[in-house]
């Protein structure tokens, strides 16, 4: 099952897509909200056609809590010069930052240093703290993708990642969100960032350090999670900044950031004078 | 003028208090969902009795964003041997982390090593984005009291604060949200932390390395603020890991944080055995 939401005249509506076909759920406009409804897969609606790609909007721009790991892959943690972690490194993204799974990326001026990161992200299904392997798993409400595009410059103006990660809309989410029966990151699915159709970034989702379970057990010890919250679990080998010399998106290029059986964003990039 | 919300049975209240009374709002839970309805002060609603102070309540649990500003003190700088910085820290928590001006603060065994940081909070009224000074001075809904209560030892185990700053119910918010006619932090108001009675911080409003202004116009350089949204500035000088040998919170200790002009938080701490 696939869950979604898509654009209809300047509102939006979330879906989900099976077998049966395409069932628009009434007034609830995203997967966030409807993830935070008690027993929403009994809420009501009605099915309708399949909706326009280009009309499918990020699915989770109401999660109150956007987390991210960062060195959460080997290859990645050896070009960044870092030793493999102990322990998951864990920053969070605001709403302000997220984006659609089509929608322009515009880059102000104010930075010169914009990377790509395609991650897996893990949507919360179930509350949960102190939460088990198995609680954990059983809590997943499906996974999408994510580019955690980067500002290496303002990433690194201070001890903390925050700022680079935060810019204004610069982080595409989507296209839709796939629920685990039908996915299964230890299944080891292809994961790329292909900037103007050369692929920069190529990975598996069976290659995380921390896999979905580890995060969510580790987490969960200090901090409950929520319905519609959503975990980020890193970005594989192949990053811009690593390269002799750096590279990075400039005005113009289309980043796509691709996971095998979940879906692929298109983003064109286009920088602005402020 | 000052915003806050009550308890009401198992729902809260918003309500604003002014020379003509207590004043609530009629189906608007708390501040931050009351700051983002367009024309809130014209919200109907309806006169009544003071509140319990016991029944104040976070005003601020809906926060779509809460930021934190570190090493925002010149005495804080120098007491954890960092250099003054030439640009702001941000970091940020999450609304599960959240919790009210006089409620317990369970801390789990995971950490042995808690620590207070008092600091003033600025609510933002209105969205703005590449403010100006007079902008983003106009566009502040108030100020409050917080105390980022930092678990040290998870704060520093990896290179991101997320985790140590972000334990669940640890950051009391309130009493309530003082508007900008009722105070300004360039008037250097006492902020402090008083463990048992016992002052361990104590500093001025008005020794920020960054004002409030500073904050905001730097932030909005990337990220759009909206209403609701809240930025806290740091913390001044006597923080406890700095000791010889270090200090913290330990269990039936009575945490208070009090900033003259916006109120007092009341918290007793109490460990748990998970």
């Amino acid at each position: 099952m696939r869950l979604g939401a898509v654009r209809q005249g300047r509102a939006t509506k979330a879906f989900r897509h099976d077998d049966r076909g395409w069932f628009y759920f009434a007034d609830v406009p995203d997967v966030s909200a409807l993830l935070r409804i008690d027993g929403w897969e009994d809420h009501p609606g009605a099915y309708g056609p399949a909706p326009e790609e280009s009309d499918l909007v990020n699915p989770l721009p109401a999660a109150r809590k956007f987390l991210c790991a960062g060195l959460n892959y080997y290859a990645h943690a050896v070009e960044v010069q870092k030793a493999p972690p102990e322990m998951p490194t864990i920053f969070s993204k605001v709403n302000t930052a997220l984006t659609g799974p089509s929608d322009e990326i515009v880059i102000p001026a104010i930075t010169d240093s914009v990377d790509w990161e395609a991650e897996l992200a893990v949507v919360v299904g179930r509350r949960m703290y102190r939460a088990d392997r198995a609680t954990a798993l059983a809590s997943i409400a499906g996974y999408t993708v994510i580019n955690d595009v980067s500002m290496r410059d303002w990433q690194r103006r201070t001890s903390e990642w925050f700022q680079g990660k935060n810019f204004d809309a610069s982080t595409p989410v989507g296209p839709v969100v796939v629920t685990p029966d039908a996915f299964d990151p230890a299944d080891g699915h292809a994961i790329e960032t292909i900037v103007n159709g050369v692929v920069e970034q190529s990975g598996s989702t069976a290659d995380l350090i921390f896999s979905v379970s580890d995060l969510l057990v580790y987490i969960t010890q200090f901090m409950t999670l929520e319905p519609g919250d959503v975990v980020a679990t890193g970005t594989p080998s192949g990053v811009g900044f690593v390269r002799t010399p750096p590279v990075g998106l400039r005005d113009g290029d289309i980043l796509e950031t691709r996971i095998a059986g979940l879906g692929l964003l298109r983003n064109a990039v286009r920088y602005t004078e402020r």
